[in-house]
C-alpha cells in the first residue's frame, strides 16, 4: 500500500496535507471515488478556530465531486467512470427520512471524514451507501461547470435551503443575512424562486458586487439595531417575508428574527453558535416561523442540476481561489483571514 | 346611562362582574353587538394567577358571539339582527397583514378589553373594524350548535392553527402537548387534516376521554423524558410528523421538541412562559420547524364553519359547564382547579 494524499487537522490553526492509508471499497454498496475538485467549507473554520489537539488528527472535507472508480456488487446508479458530485452527507435514500427528503438525518447515513470514512480534501474517498448518495452528472471532468457543478454539493444546496424554509416566492421581499459564500448562494436561491426584493446583509465590497451581481437588489451594510431600522425602512415598515440567516451566531440570528414580518419565516443554515433561539423579539406573537438546519443536499440536487448546466445560475463564481491540494493549509487561512470568500481545490 | 353588566378583573383571584358604561358606537366602521354567548379562554387564567393590582381593573373577555344591534355608516358586510362570531382580536382585512392571512398582527386591530374597546364577558360589545372582524353564521341566537360556533372565536381556530403549523396532512402522525380546550380542539383539527395517528400527551381522565372521542389514537400520560420516550415507540423510534404545542411551559415546548422526527414541525399556540427556545435539544441539526403563535382565527372561520354547520365537527364539547354572567368568578375558579374543561357564559 502506497498511500494518498489527504487533509488532516490536528488542532486549532494545525491543518496538514500527508499520506494517508488508500481509500478502498469495504462494504458492497461502496463506490471508491477519485477527488477531482474539492472545497474548502465555511464550516470547516469552527475547528479550524477552536479545535482541542488530538493525536490521532481529524480528516477533512466534504464538498467534493470525482470519478467513480470502482463499485462494491450491490451498486446500481453508478458506475466505473461516471463523474459524481457528493453531496456532503453520505445516505441511502430509502429510509423514511430519506424518503421524506431530510437526507442528512439518514436512518442509515453519516459523515464524511469519520467511522472510518475518507474526508472529501484528499486524493480518493470511500463513499458509503453510493445508490443512495451520489449523483452522475453529464459532463467531462474538467467541463468549464465544474465549479458551480461542485456548489451544488454544499454551499448552492445550502442557500436553496435556507430560502426553501424561509418560504422564499414569487414577489416576495427577501433579506439574507451574511455575505460568505452561503448567504451569496442564498441570493442566487431567492432570486431563483421569483423573489422581488433580495436585500443583503453584509458590508465587504467584493461580496456585496457579487451579490449585486447574482440580484441582489438592496445592500444593509449596516449592523444590529440599525440593520433591523433599514430593512424596516426597506420594506414599508413591515419587515420581509422571508430571512435567510447564514451565518449561525446569536446576533445575526436577533436580526434575522427581527427583520421578518408576521407571518413570515427564518430559514436558517449557519451553524448555530448558542444554546437557545430568543423569542422576546416576538417571534411567538408575530406567528414567525423559525425553519431550517443542515441542508439535505441531495433532495437538491437533480432540482438545480438543470439550471447550473444550462447557465441560468452560476454559484461557481462564489470560489474566487483555485489551489492544489498542498496549498489547502493556506487556503484554510486565507478564507479564515476572509481574504478569499471560498477556495476550490483541484486536483490532477 | 344607565350602565350594563361586564367582568372586570382588579387582580390576581379578584375578577367582579359590575355595571360599567353601556356600549356604543364610536366609529363610523363599528359595530354594536349585544352578547350572547362567551367563554372564558385558558388565557384569562395568566392573568387570574399573576396580574398585579389595579385601581381601575381590566374588562375581561375576548371570545364571543352575539346579535348584532346596530351599525356605524361605513359598515357594509354586517347589518343589525345578524348573528355573528367575534374573533379574539378585531382587524381591518384589508391591510398588507391581513391579507396575508395575520390578522392577529393587523396594522390597525387590536384587542378586547383595551383602549376604549369592550372586553367580551359582559352585555355588550362596541367592535371596532367590524367589516374586517365579524363573521355572520346562519343560525337563530339559540341555535343548538352555539357552543360549537363559539369556539371558532379561538379555541377550535387555535387548534387549527397549531395544527396548520405543524404541517399536519394525510397520513401523518401527530403529537398533541396537552390535554385542556386547546389541546382536544387540536386533535378534532389533526383529524379533521387527515392525519392517521394522533397521540395525544395528557393524565386527566374526563379531558383524555373525550380526546378519544374525538379521534385521538393514543394516550401518553408520562411526563418529560418518559413521554419522549413512550411517543418514540409508538412511531417506529424515529418521532411524529407533527407536534402541537398547546400549554406554552419551558417543559412542555421541550417535550414538543424532542418528540418531533427530523424534518418535522411544531407549532405553537400556548403562550410561551419562556424568554428562549432551547436548541440544545437537536431542533436545528434534525431540521425542525418550529411555527405558530396566537390563531388569526379570521382567516379559518370560513373554513370551519362549514363543518360545524353539517356536525362533522363538534367542538363545542369542549364546553363541560354553561354558566350565567353572574356566575362568570366561579367560572374562573372550576377553570383554574382544572374543575372545567372550558365554561361558557349563557346571556339572554
Amino acid at each position: 500500500m502506497v498511500g494518498m494524499r489527504a487533509t488532516v487537522m490536528y488542532r486549532a490553526g494545525d491543518v496538514r496535507v500527508e499520506t494517508v492509508p488508500d481509500a478502498g471499497l469495504v462494504e458492497p454498496t461502496d463506490a471508491l471515488v477519485r477527488v477531482t475538485r474539492a472545497a474548502i467549507c465555511g464550516s470547516d473554520l469552527w475547528p479550524y478556530r477552536s479545535m482541542e489537539p488530538s493525536e490521532s488528527g481529524r480528516r477533512m472535507g466534504h464538498e467534493f465531486i470525482g470519478l467513480v472508480e470502482g463499485t462494491g456488487a450491490d451498486v446500481r446508479t453508478v458506475r466505473t467512470g461516471d463523474v459524481v458530485v457528493a453531496p456532503f452527507v453520505w445516505s441511502d435514500g430509502t429510509c423514511v427520512l430519506c424518503r421524506a427528503g431530510v437526507h442528512t438525518s439518514c436512518l442509515h447515513g453519516g459523515r464524511y471524514g469519520s467511522d472510518g470514512v475518507d474526508g472529501g480534501q484528499g486524493e480518493a474517498v470511500r463513499v458509503p451507501q453510493a445508490d443512495g448518495t451520489l449523483v452522475p452528472v453529464p459532463v467531462g471532468r474538467d467541463d468549464e461547470l465544474m465549479a458551480s457543478l461542485l456548489t451544488l454539493s454544499d454551499v448552492m444546496a445550502t442557500g436553496h435551503h435556507a430560502a426553501r424554509h424561509a418560504n422564499v416566492g414569487p414577489g416576495k421581499s427577501v433579506a439574507v443575512v451574511g455575505d460568505g459564500a452561503v448567504g451569496l448562494c442564498g441570493v442566487i436561491a431567492a432570486r431563483r424562486l421569483g423573489a422581488e426584493q433580495v436585500i443583503i446583509l453584509g458590508r465587504h465590497p467584493a461580496r456585496i458586487a457579487l451579490a449585486r451581481e447574482f440580484g441582489a437588489t438592496d445592500v444593509v451594510v449596516e449592523r444590529g439595531d440599525e440593520a433591523v431600522e433599514r430593512v424596516l425602512e426597506l420594506t414599508d415598515g413591515v419587515g420581509v417575508h422571508s430571512a435567510l440567516e447564514c451565518v449561525g451566531h446569536g446576533e445575526s440570528t436577533i436580526t434575522a428574527l427581527s427583520i421578518v414580518r408576521p407571518g413570515g419565516a427564518v430559514g436558517r443554515v449557519g451553524l448555530p453558535q448558542e444554546e437557545s433561539i430568543p423569542q422576546g423579539v416576538t417571534t411567538f406573537f408575530d406567528n414567525v416561523t423559525i425553519s431550517g438546519g443542515p441542508a439535505p443536499a441531495r433532495a437538491y440536487i437533480e432540482e438545480l442540476l438543470p439550471d447550473v448546466l444550462e447557465g441560468r445560475i452560476e454559484p461557481g463564481r462564489v470560489f474566487d481561489r483555485s489551489i492544489g491540494l498542498d496549498e489547502v493549509p493556506d487556503g484554510y487561512r486565507a478564507m479564515n483571514d476572509r481574504e478569499s470568500i471560498k477556495v476550490m481545490v483541484e486536483l490532477p
